[in-house]
């Protein structure tokens, strides 16, 4: 284990550098912070390196291999942590884009800007058995630190993926999955599709929805009935009711 | 319309006061911020009176009845304020805490400590057209601006109130509508059971889960299958899960 002391190494500046949406972009590379997403890392086997606050314990039971770990003082801790009360470790991680050329269930996000929102998506898609999420460009990016900790680990357990939505739409059409967009208006009432093995369905924009343009492009168009006096449900909340209503 | 200048006004002292829960519980009142939640506030007659950014325009075709109305300087609305760029209005509103004697859809929340999961389940509640919330005793306030936000004027749609959720089980049954508990373990899986036309949901705190001794109360206990990896679902995603799948 090495050991750095002194905020102004430029170790300690990379790694402050990848709080950002740039240098993770330039870089390919993000961090992750706290015992469970570091495990998630190095179990799907992610990890380029390990910062540990100094007197903490490594996690026992966990395949280290090669993997560089370095210990720093408390203060370096909090240059790179975006949480209260840090639990002093983070794994560096390589971000991954592998092509998709298998699967039969797919949820396409298009311009969805809440952090929270896009984390807890992720990790919904992960529940529901979902093969592959593919993050629309207009959306928040997917290695921000707020949406790593609300998808609590589901980056490591299926494939997401940054892609353009309407190619993707070209795509499932021509592999003959059924492709849905979501609407407020001019939909058909979900619970009216029948369930099937295969399905992609599309979410979008907090305020604004899916944009006319891919809605244009769907095999259908769903919505949720609205039976209170609410306007819309949260983007997270219908994902989930839609993934398991389509695969059940 | 009346003008406070100083922030050293009782009044101002009293609004600020507010944004704690022990001011609320004392006074019986709570304060929402933004034209959207005001407009709600208004329509549902909850408004005590209304506090604006001087040179901001009242929304039109709004009905103020004899609210009192006060304008303040920018200093005093970001005394008040809980967000970063307030929009320059608020309304102190009074709680209601009805007696529900009517109903055949209920949701009980048991423990639900984020802010913005609480908010998420009473707009998700209202959506689904639940006859009432019933918040238990050991869960965030239901008064707290972020859940208040969250919820995006649920609570002024339908009775949200608080209440001992044990005392409820017992008065539910007794009007036989079933309660289901949600447990990760030794639960049915949420499809094999039949909607109905009543029917009250308990979900539970974030990390644990609706309390042991609740879940031996229940008429059955449910779970949302995981067919992922994921360890489990947001508890406001899973309630909408299920609220629809119940009513449907």
């Amino acid at each position: 284990m090495r050991y750095i002391e002194s905020a102004n190494n430029p170790q300690v500046k990379r790694w402050k550098k990848l709080l950002t949406k740039k240098e993770r972009d330039k870089t390919g590379l993000f961090i992750v912070e706290g015992f469970h997403l570091v495990e998630e890392a190095l179990n799907a086997g992610r990890v380029e390196e390990i910062i540990i606050l100094e007197n903490v314990d490594l996690p026992h039971g966990l395949d280290y291999g090669a993997t560089p770990i370095t210990a720093v003082p408390i203060d370096i801790i909090k240059l790179i942590s975006e949480t209260d009360t840090p639990q002093g470790i983070f794994a560096i991680c390589h971000q991954e884009q592998p092509t998709i050329t298998y699967g039969n269930s797919f949820l396409l996000i298009d311009a969805v800007q809440d952090p929270g929102n896009l984390g807890t998506m992720i990790r919904t898609a992960d529940a529901a058995g979902i093969d592959a999420v593919i993050v629309g460009h207009g959306s928040v990016d997917m290695y921000n630190a707020k949406v790593l900790r609300s998808a609590q680990g589901s980056h490591f357990h299926l494939p997401v993926i940054k892609g353009d939505i309407s190619e993707w739409i070209s795509e499932l059409h021509k592999r003959q999955i059924p492709v849905y967009g979501t609407s407020l208006e001019n939909g058909e009432a979900f619970h009216n599709i029948q369930p099937t093995d295969s399905y992609a369905l599309i979410v979008g924009n907090e305020g604004n929805g899916v944009s006319k343009d891919l809605l244009s492009q769907t095999t259908a168009n769903l919505y949720i009935p609205i039976y209170g006096k609410s306007e819309s449900l949260n983007v997270a909340v219908a994902t989930g009711i839609l993934l398991y209503y389509l695969r059940a």
